[in-house]
């Protein structure tokens, strides 16, 4: 059976994965781009343009495409809108050419229509439990994986329901001191997932945890 | 001057530095010693005995006694006892010879009388903000450094008033889910302390700080 994964997902040293206060600018709150410039110096983020680094944090960045035919989002990884829509003219964050490339669904008990963006992929707005979710996503990646892409709240259900195979968490040196904690009632993940990690020269340390 | 050092403190992954429930047969409560595992196979924990490990995580331990002349411990650590003393029977965790082999100054609002140990260790008990309790440290300690032995809120109220200098935590990959969090109420800790971090074949991160 395909896998359930989570790919490149960054916390603070204190667990937050995103900060307080969310709006069309701050994407992540008062943390702003700080618990992705460890990956914003990649060549694969980059575009595989030159001078991107090619390290350790190169190669996790890029398996966050190996073989994923959907993903899962929350809604306020789509967008910082509440609520029900006030209208459909949000895009999310990604411009025409969003960098999933697959069928994506987003949670929300406000949906809408699809929407058809460039590169393939394609935002399908569904009111289901994570299972419920899971099994669209299942059928829609065929043989291919699936990623759940965040945020905070969406990754922390699908480990309580003891949905995920393959867990990358990169923890970042700061403290935010305040925002959404991934690891909140959690109690005793380590008997589902066993943990490697390793540190990069940015600094940051790489956690995988996959299913025992 | 002489420097505020922390060592070896081991938090889990959701930073829990103890768990819930310490009882004299569990000094960490539902944690056990689990945060420890970690420390207890080197060569230094096991006293040099044959066949300890020699590798990252022994370094680490080792550096604990490093020029150190006095440590500060809050009451928790010290013993499970709260409140009044019901008497002076109990000499802490550790026997009649305690692995500090300095002065320990014991946070508490319920002093006692001084406790002289085998092996250079005293206890004294003293009703003191942290600062008061560094000033008598520091005497103590002359050109040696001071050692924050801990627990959780002891070494939070230290970095929370930017007293220490040398922070090592230990990263246990288990979550622990409740008990006493290190890194609450440290937003932008990173300001202060430049982090380095580096894996053990243990399976434990080690995290130290050092005050910019």
């Amino acid at each position: 059976m395909s896998k359930v994964r989570v790919h490149n997902f960054a916390i603070s040293l204190d667990g937050f994965g995103t900060g307080e206060g969310q709006t069309q600018d701050e994407p992540f709150g008062h943390a702003d781009h700080r618990l992705h410039q460890w990956m914003i110096g990649t060549r694969t983020f980059r575009g595989n343009e030159e001078g991107g680094g090619t390290g350790v944090d190169d190669a996790f960045t890029a398996a966050y495409w190996n073989g994923i035919g959907a993903e899962i989002m929350g809604r306020n990884k789509f967008g910082p809108q509440r609520g029900p829509w006030a209208d459909h003219e949000w895009r999310g964050w990604w411009g025409e050419n969003p960098p999933f490339h697959t069928p994506v669904f987003v949670l929300t008990h406000h949906p809408r229509p699809d929407l058809e963006m460039e590169g393939g992929t394609t935002f399908h707005f569904i009111d289901a439990t994570p299972e419920e979710a899971l099994e669209k996503a299942r059928a829609a990646a065929g043989d291919l994986d699936v990623r759940i892409g965040g945020g905070v709240d969406t990754v922390r259900q699908y480990l309580a329901a003891d949905l995920i195979d393959h867990l990358h968490v990169v923890v970042v040196p700061i403290l935010l001191g305040r925002g959404e904690r991934l690891w909140d009632g959690l109690e005793g993940l380590e008997d589902r997932l066993a943990f490697e990690s390793v540190t990069a020269p940015s600094g940051v340390t790489h956690i995988v945890g996959t299913r025992r």
